[in-house]
Formats: structure tokens, sequence, C-alpha cells
């Protein structure tokens, strides 16, 4: 009865797409190809990626003999594991990919890549070897340090992890607890746990995979606290894998999703390693036990920078995954009627529908030129920091903030509309809906915790603002704080230039009302820290306007300083004058107490969203087409690229382990007994 | 080293809480117990509540010897059905338990209770046998057909479930695809499931629990469709537990949460069932094929209703669960700095926290008393439905859809606040908060999606709107449509009376604003569903603004008219009042559109706002603890009672199978050889 199911899924999959999908594809306005170099950085790009993605799925090691999802946590660590270190080996082996990856950038990128996470789907538990552990040692090891380690690093010879976080303290890195107390006598660290709170928690990898981590801890030397510091520690035997004696450590359980990441704890019992463990490139102890310090502070913020715009980049490419999921089921997709007595039309056609979909293709968009901008004002910095120069710093360091929040709620956010997009289907794991969610989710609160970056961004905006009122010139991003308000009504033009005007001056608006409360705390005699507690809601807001407002002026530069196909370049505005309305028409509020818009502009802009939103569903499958997924990544049953959605739902749920026998053995275990007992 | 933490966990776990929240509890303004019993309904009920839980806690059987999150997906599923065929048994057989308990109402109680979820924490397979398949003969049998089969339901000697949603077809119901067509000469109907489609997708229970399943399906008579009716089918052989020849059913596979479901896929190749099978008491098959059609169409309405209010109910219980998880954990959760130089505050001392929190709590008695309202309202109409009095149930059905929709965003959007307000230990299964989500999440879908049930609301105000311009009079919950547009700000009195009236003004003038684009499309000479479909953005925010006026209503006379004491008076007056300042604040371009208030009303309260969330914070443990949750219901590490955080997550993780050894297996098999490789 299954089988003439299967075999009509079979035929179709192999070939052509549904009519549905083929008859959207044949209105598309633009060319794709276009827009998928934009997203990868230029055609070469888009050819690597696309060779890159080829020779790695081609390969039948990378497949899931069983879903992940049937399995249990053990082996589902497992098989991660399998897959991880294959691509290693691969990696090491292999010629051909050494060409292609080119070197340990390249694992590095493949780790972190969009192709990276469909080859280990729920985390890789080596990839914080390479994304943390390595460049740890690289950035603050000297040169005898890398020397020493990093040779038998790279050939996995020792595999590390980098546990900073604690039980008790994330953020806040000041809160750490574990200490290093120097003992001149053998000239060793003393590492300990002193608290149930400081045992180290959440670092990758850590649980059952890595016999080594660069573990940061209190230093403490001469009786002086000198801060946190990074040491290189190893944990487990190099030939047992056997944890060694004063280290504890395991897994810390499972978690709402990347459950094979391996996410392990740690605790130190007077543990002892040599001096020259501590990674000494910044500070130093000598043998005796004087510590120096650094010659500079600010370099950690560098690092800090990278990892918030990659967050930017994740953040967007999961979007992507979801929203091409949701717009090719809209549009395969009938239900319910909008003619009486019509057939059901296609999802895609209902006006609620495209405004849960359009505005996150345009968020993409939002998102990216943002970070592009970000991702190259840090090159020109880092640039700077070698020569010294870091004027620029502290604004890079609030955007990269802003963007960091900013990206990972709006890419989370517009998951949970997508999959919601897609009715229940879209709660099951084979839709992929749920694994995007919960990996990406996950970005809200690590490395730097939303709301404390919105605090960050705020902290700047009133420096700023208060600077511009001493007459002080400001940085670029926030120079419109030093404009004088105007108080008329924009009334007649809505240009997408008179629109970020708009923007700045509502954005200027909240931050002085918030900054005047500010001060009025303080007038009151209140301490500034206390006065800011109370304002920080409102402060909140002032930083998320403020770094919207930035990503609808990169958009708008971008869309019109690119150099770009007529076609492209009329998509890209439309789905531009909709982020720009979409996020006007949310904040409403902001515009008209401001008076930057008057009830009548927020009216007509209302009306033009309508429009714009009938005018851009006829290329909405073509736009998710050129974000050019691999169906692979995508690993969705509703999201494929030839549409055959129902088909694909039926064979993969045959796939569950359940449905090999017709009774299950709890039904003779269980309910057997139940349902004869009262005979 | 593990050993020592796991005593002093063992110590602290049995006594006292620890003094976070201790002093959090000696501050508590007012009786927490008189709030336990609001939300119970009544003294007795909460006394019911406990001995229940009581009962059903202490007893072993209902433990997990392994956390769900470690076994493999059939494990899990065998476990919750030992449990809930457990359940079942107790009941049976345990005369106190029926005491308890009471007849089925009880059982389908329990079931659907915060304990039964408690008990079966992923989904309870045979859930859907006392909610919708018992329910449905009783509903929709004939006496005789009642008869014949709820007794053996009632025994469990036949185990159903309600088949009603399709791989293509949910909310929409006319749309289903499977097909009973009457034969006449063998007076049986044959099932047919004539396309991929038309497969039955999503039922509780149906993959491999159930043997008999109400199916719901198009009825095909002399040649002539008749719409879906609800037809008895036996799936699997009595004694065997196999499918029957025919038949082709199994399970779905794993989803984003409720894994222990069961959740089914159905099919039928012409599958012949007697002609009594179809469930008669609306609409009758004769012997010789003639179709009798219901005396009222209007009936089925009633149970919609009913479970729509029953899920407001669920939504909001699962929003205190996770609010009472999120405010514990941020009274013992220290971080950051408030004050330079001082010991890292609790939390909670954050007013961007209180922000997280506090609305949860104060929607949680939004939805509660609205809930409750609609409930009695419900009671009173179906009294009426039997003495034929049917002119409340439109604007019962419109309540009811709203409240479900907010309710359940509500509640789900609550939920993820504080999981995020919990950082990434918030991500962590054993805080419980994943499951609370992905459990509520659910709602946003089932039952009538959201945004369908949103429009449906649009309908009857864009009807009563037309209706009040015509003079007619309104039903009471919707009268304010007729009510002519004041155009003079609010400017001074901001009392609770005001603001609601100022709701009311802001809804109207939305509603009025969107029935004109309404009209002005139609004028334009569009077809009043597409008009209606150009417009559905608008119109769903007009059911939302319509559905929150309702909550802030319903908040407000409650706190008003309820017998309460002092105490519990004012702090429920507090959280009315953030209530209807919070939604004024998230929505203020409404407001300010409308003139219903001025920019410097919205600053005064956006003031007052913060002042009420520093005032609140110091009742905020006391109002979770007043929410009774058990420890066992909450199974949370980071919200238990005691506050013991921090040691809970330690020894919860001890549990993780991986842990009871220090070298996985996996560590030989797939790492070794790659860590020794280039040896």
């Amino acid at each position: 009865m299954l089988n003439d199911l299967i075999v009509v899924n079979m035929a179709l999959a192999e070939g052509t797409c549904v009519p549905d999908l083929q008859k959207e594809r044949a209105k598309c306005t633009f060319n794709k190809e276009e827009i998928t170099n934009i997203m990868d950085g230029g055609e070469e790009k888009t050819q690597f990626r696309r060779r890159l993605e080829n020779f790695f799925l081609s390969d039948p090691e990378f497949l899931d003999p069983i879903p992940p999802e049937y399995l249990s946590h053990e082996e589902r660590y497992s098989n991660e594991l399998r897959k991880a270190c294959y691509m290693i080996r691969k990696f090491n082996e292999d010629e051909k990919v050494q060409q292609i990856v080119g070197e340990m950038e390249g694992i590095r990128t493949l780790m972190g890549s969009g192709l990276g996470v469909a080859l280990t789907k729920d985390g890789n538990p080596l990839a914080l070897h390479y994304v943390m552990f390595m460049p740890a040692i690289l950035g603050q090891g000297t040169v005898e340090q890398q020397g020493l380690w990093l040779g038998r690093a790279w050939t996995g010879e020792i595999i590390g992890t980098y546990a900073q976080t604690e039980m008790g303290h994330g953020t806040f890195l000041r809160g750490l607890e574990t200490t290093a107390t120097y003992d001149p006598s053998t000239q060793e660290f003393v590492l300990h746990s002193p608290t149930i709170t400081s045992t180290k928690w959440w670092p990758g990898g850590l649980g059952k995979t890595v016999n080594y981590a660069v573990v940061m801890a209190q230093l403490y030397t001469k009786g002086k606290c000198h801060g946190v510091h990074p040491f290189i520690v190893q944990l487990r035997d190099e030939e047992t894998h056997e944890s060694l004696p004063g280290v504890s450590v395991g897994e810390i359980g499972p978690r709402l999703g990347m459950n094979t990441n391996d996410n392990g704890f740690l605790r130190f019992k007077h543990y002892r390693i040599p001096r020259t463990n501590m990674l000494m490139k910044h500070s130093q102890v000598l043998e005796d036990g004087t510590y120096i310090k650094p010659a500079n502070d600010k370099l950690a913020y560098g690092t800090m920078v990278f990892v918030r715009v990659a967050i930017c980049f994740d953040s967007h490419r999961q979007l992507q995954r979801a929203v091409t999921i949701a717009t090719r089921y809209s549009a395969v997709r009938h239900q319910s009627e909008l003619k009486p007595g019509e057939p059901e039309p296609q999802i895609l056609d209902y006006q609620t529908q495209q405004y849960k979909l359009l505005p996150q293709i345009a968020t993409i968009f939002g998102i990216h030129f943002s970070a592009r901008r970000v991702w190259d004002t840090y090159n020109e910095v880092t640039g700077n920091i070698h020569e010294g120069n870091l004027d620029l710093l502290p604004e890079l360091h609030a955007i990269s903030c802003g963007l960091k929040a900013l990206s990972s709620s709006d890419a989370s956010a517009g998951i949970e509309i997508c999959r919601l997009a897609c009715g229940g289907h879209g709660y099951l794991s084979s839709s992929n809906l749920p694994r995007i969610y919960t990996t990406t989710t996950a970005a809200n609160t690590y490395e730097g915790e939303n709301t404390v970056m919105w605090l960050q961004v705020a902290r700047y905006i009133i420096k700023s603002y208060r600077e511009a009122r001493k007459g002080e010139k400001l940085c670029h991003s926030v120079s419109y704080l030093a404009a004088q308000p105007v108080s008329t009504h924009l009334s007649t033009n809505l240009s997408n230039e008179a629109l970020v005007e708009a923007y700045k001056k509502a954005v200027s608006a909240i931050v002085s009302e918030t900054a005047e409360r500010l001060q009025k705390h303080c007038d009151q005699g209140e301490q500034f820290e206390l006065a800011w507690n109370k304002c920080s809601v409102l402060l909140v807001k002032c930083a998320q306007a403020h770094t919207r407002y930035f990503t609808c002026e990169q958009f708008v530069e971008n869309v019109e300083s690119l150099e770009l196909s007529e076609g492209v370049r009329n998509v890209l505005r439309r789905l531009c004058r909709l982020y720009l309305i979409y996020h006007i028409s949310l904040n409403q509020g902001d515009f008209l107490r401001s008076q930057a818009l008057s009830p009548e502009n927020i009216s007509t802009l209302e009306g033009e969203m309508c429009e714009l939103l009938a005018v851009l569903r006829d290329d909405a499958v073509s736009l998710v087409d050129s974000f050019d997924i691999h169906d692979r990544i995508l690993g969705s049953t509703l999201g494929c690229w030839d549409g055959n959605v129902y088909h694909r739902m039926f064979s993969e749920a045959q796939k569950s382990p359940m449905n090999q026998t017709d009774v299950p053995e709890a039904y003779s275990k269980y309910l057997r007994p139940l349902m004869k007992a009262n005979l």
C-alpha cells in the first residue's frame, strides 16, 4: 500500500519541480545569479562555495543512516563525532580538499559555514578546537608557545576547547571565580574551583571530546589578584583519554538544540600546571612570581568585534534557510478560499502570508549590507590597531554590539514567523524549521547577552549625545545626534532619503527624551549608575532604534551605490522600501511622538506597504532561490527546490524506526495488559 | 570529587530555601493563598488540586528512571505509554483515586491538567482517547451508538483517537479529501484516500497506539457529496494489534516538542465499514442511501468554543510555569555591577529584567480573567442552545477565537522572554523552559491557526461596525464601535477607566480606517473577498487591538469587583495598571493616531511604568509563589521553590548516561584513530 506512494515520490524527486513552482519561477523579474554573487561576496566566491558543497555533499559518509531525532543522546553524539572526525581526515589526507579549502582559515571557515552546519547538524564537538582553541593560542601565546602547541593541535594529536564561562558567570567576565595561583617554589600554577558557581559550564567539546583546554582564570601571584588570564591546561591522558587526577569533567546534559556540541563542565581541585602554560603574549608571570602587565588593554576588543560580525552573518544565513523553506512551501500549499467557489489558492496569495515572509527577505539584505559594512570597517580598524590608532574602536564596538543583538533577535523572531507560517507542518522535525530555530535562538544569549549588548550601545549613544551638547564632533554613525530637531512634519516627501531622515529624527527624539530623564534622576541626587538602571528600559529602546536606523541607511546606500543590473536594482529597491516602511509601521509611535511623520504619512505608507507586498509576491520564490541553498543544507521536506512537499513528508516519516514494524514492543508490554484487564 | 558536591546538594534540597529567596518572601505584601484560590477557581478547588497532586506525585511509578531527553524516540514513547497506562489502571482500580478524581470528566480533566502534563511530559499517547474520541461519540453518536462504543472505550477495551486533519488540509475543514462512499448493496461505507494530500496526518495516538478512530470524511451517497461527517473506524485487530487490510497507519516522525504524543498518519484503500459506523446523532444515511441532514448546523460551534477556552487556560498555566522559573532564578542569580565596587546584585534588581518578567505575571491575570468570563458566557450560551437561543453565539465565537490567538501568542512569546531572561541556562533542558516553550507554541497553529482566528474576529468586527453605521444595536463586547469618536485628548485624566476608554477609542479608529479602506477597494469595483484580502494585514491588527481591549476591560472589572483583601487588591491593581500601560506603550502609534492619548500622556505613562516595575519587584517572587506550582510539575533546576539552582543543575547533569563513564565508546571508535593518525 505504501510502496506505490514511495515509487511516485522517487520518480518526482529525480526530475523537474512541481507546476506551482515552475509557474513562480517563470515570473522572475531579475537575474538570480547576480544576487547569489552579492550574498557570497563575489562571483568567484560563489563558484568556490559550490565546488566545496558538491565535494562534501556527494560523499556518502556524511549521510545519517537514521535521522538524528530518532537516536538517543549518546548515539547522536557518536554519529556527529564520526562525521566530524571524517571531515578532518578528509581534509588532512585529501589533496583535492586542501586545494579547495586552503589552509587553517579554510577549515575554520568550513566548520562555521552553512555547509559545515549541514554536515554536522546539531553541533560539531570538534568545532571549538579550530574556532577558539587554536586561535586563542595563536592570539595569546608567545612564539615559543605557538611552536609548542599549534603543531600538535594542527595534526589533531591534542584536541582543545576554550573554557571561559562558569555556572555562575557568563557575560560579566570579571566575575569569574576559578583561580590560578602561582607557586614559585615549584614554578607552577595551582588551578582551583573554590565554589559550585565557579564550575566551568558550557564550553563546546569539553564534555567528553577534548583532552586540552584554554582555561580563563583569576591570576594570583605574590598574594595579589591580577584579573582573568588564559592558561593552557591538559585535562585528559593522551593515551587513555581518562580525566586526570584533580580534574573533574563531564557533559552538562541535553539542551533546546545543538545537542551534539558536547558542552561540558570542568572543576579543578588544586590542580597544578607548569608556569609556562600561561599564555604569555600579552601579560607574563616571571619565575619568581613577578607579574608583568600587558602593553595595551584594548586588544581584546578586536576578537569580540570579529565574533559578533560572524554572528550577524550566521544569523542571516539561518534566516535565509527558514524563509526559503516557508516561501517555497507557501507557493505549493493551497488552502481555503479567496473567491467563493474557486479552487483553493496558493497560500502565498494571502496578504497575511506575504506580510509574514517578504519582510524577512528584506531583513536578510538589511542585515547583510550592514554586517558587510562593519566587516569592512573592522578590517580598516584592525589595520590601525597594529599602527596604534584605536580611534574608530569605540564606534565599531558599539555598532557590532548593536548588530549582533539586532541580527540574532531579528533572525530568531523571523524564523519563528516562518515556522508558524507553515502551520502545523512547520512543527515537524523533517521541515528542519525546529532545528533552524533552536540553533539560531542560542545567539541571543551567547557571545554577549542581547540586553547587555543593547545597554553597551546605549552607553555609547548617551556619551555621544552629551558630547554633542558640549559642541564636540561626533563619529559618523551617531552624527545625527548633533543636529537640531526640526519641528515640521515631512507631510509630502516620503522618498527613501526622507524616510531615513525621519528615522534619524525619531531616534534623536527618543535619545534626547531619555537623556533628559536620566539627567533628571541625577539632578535629584541619585548616583549615575542607579539613575541609569531606572532608565534602562528606555535606554534599550534608544539602542534598538539607533541600530535599526543604521541598517536602514546601509540598505538605502547599498541599493543605490552598488553596481547592479536594472532588474536586480528594482527588486532590491522594493525590498529596501518594504524594510523602511515595515519598521516605521511597527514603531510608529516613535515617529509620531517626534513629529518625524504625521498620522497621514503613516496611513499613506501602510497603503504603500500593502501594494509592495502584492508586487514583491511574484518575485518571492525567485528571491529565495537566489540565496542558492543546496537542498541538503536546507534539509527540509517543505522547502526542497522541486516543491515535492507531500511525498517527501511521507517518505521521511517512513524512516522512523517505529515504522519498520507494525506493532511496537510497548504494545504487549503496557497497552495490551491494560486493554485486556477488564475482560 | 563530585561526591562532596552531591552531598551538599542533598543537604540543601531537604530543608529550607536559599537566603535570597527567604529575603524576597519576607517582603510579601499580600496573602498568597488568596491568589492561589482565585487561580484555582475557589478554595475547595485548591484543596482538591493539592490532594490530587500529592496522590499522584508521591507514586514512584511516575518517575522517569532516566530523563527522557537522553532516550531514543521509541524509548521515550515506550516510557510515556507505560506511565499513561499506569495512570489509567490506577484510576480504574483504585477507589481512592476515583473518589478524588470523580467520573469521566475527572480523568479528562486530569489528562489535560498541569498534573497530567507533568506525569507524561512530552505528550500522553492516550490523551485523545479521553479528550476527543469519547467526547466525539458522546456528542455525535446516537444513544444506541453510545451504548455500543462508550462502554468498551471506558474500560479501555478499545482505544481511539479523532482523525480530522490531512496532510493537505488543516484549518479549512471543507477541503478534506478522504471519502466515505455509501454502497447500498452491502450497506457499507467505503473509505478511501484518493491522493497523497488526503493522508490523515497529525492525530495524537494514531501512530502505534489506538485501534479505533473517529474519522472525518466527505460523505457521498447516491452520487452526491454531503460534506464532512464522522465515522467510527476500526484500524487494528483487537487481538494482535496489527493494522487491518486496507488500512495503512504509522507515526509521522519527530517534532519540535511533544514527541510522545504518537502523532500518526492514516490512509484507506477502499476500506469498508458498516453503515451503522457513521455517527448519526445529527445527520443520517438510511439503508437505501437516503441522506437526512441535521436540524441545526451551528451546533458544532459549541465544542470549538469549549476547546478554545481550554487552550486559553492551558496557555496561561504554561506561562505561569515559565515566569515562576525565571523569577525565582532572577532572585538567586547575581551578575555584573549596579554600583561600582559593590557585590554583584540579584539580576531581579535590573529594570530590564523586571520589564521582562513582571508584564508576564500581569498577562497571566489578564488572560485568566478574560478566559473565565468567556467560560461563564459559554455555559450561559450552551444552556441556551438546548433551549434554542443562539443569539450570543456569534459574539462568543469571535471572543473565543480572539482569546485563543491572543493567549497562545502572548504565552509563547512570554515564555521565550522568560527563557532568554535566564541567559544560557534557560537553553538547558533541565531548566524545563525548552519543553514549556515547544509545548506551548504548538497552540499557535492547532485548533484554528492564529491568523485564521484573527481574521474571523475581524469579520465579526467589520460586520458589527457596518451594522452600527446602519444604526443597529451591537453586542456588548463591540458596542464601543457605535460611539461617535471624540476628538479631544485625555490630557490629564489617566485613570484606569480613562485608559480603557482610550483603548476603545484607539480600536474604533483603527477599525473605522480599515473599514474605509475596505470600502474604497469595493467602490473601485473589486470583489469583496479580494478587497478583504488586500486589507487583511490591517484587519488582523483590528482583531488584535479589539481582543487586547477586551482583556484590559476584564482585568479592570475583576480587580475592582471581586471580593478581595486589601493586600491582594493592591497588588492586582498594580499588575492591572502595568498591563494597561505596557500594551499602550507597545502600541502607542494606535493611541497617538486616534488622538486617544497625547505624546505627553505616553511619556507620563512610561514614567509610571518604570515606577510600577520598581514597586512590583518586591512582590515578584511572592506572586509566582502564589501560582502554587509543585516542584515536580515545574520540573526545573532553575525554578525550584528552595532556589538551590546551581547544585541542582550540577546533580541533574550527573544523570547523563554519558557521565556514567569517564571515556565514551565513541573515543576509541572515532577520535583516537584521528588523534593517532599522524604519529
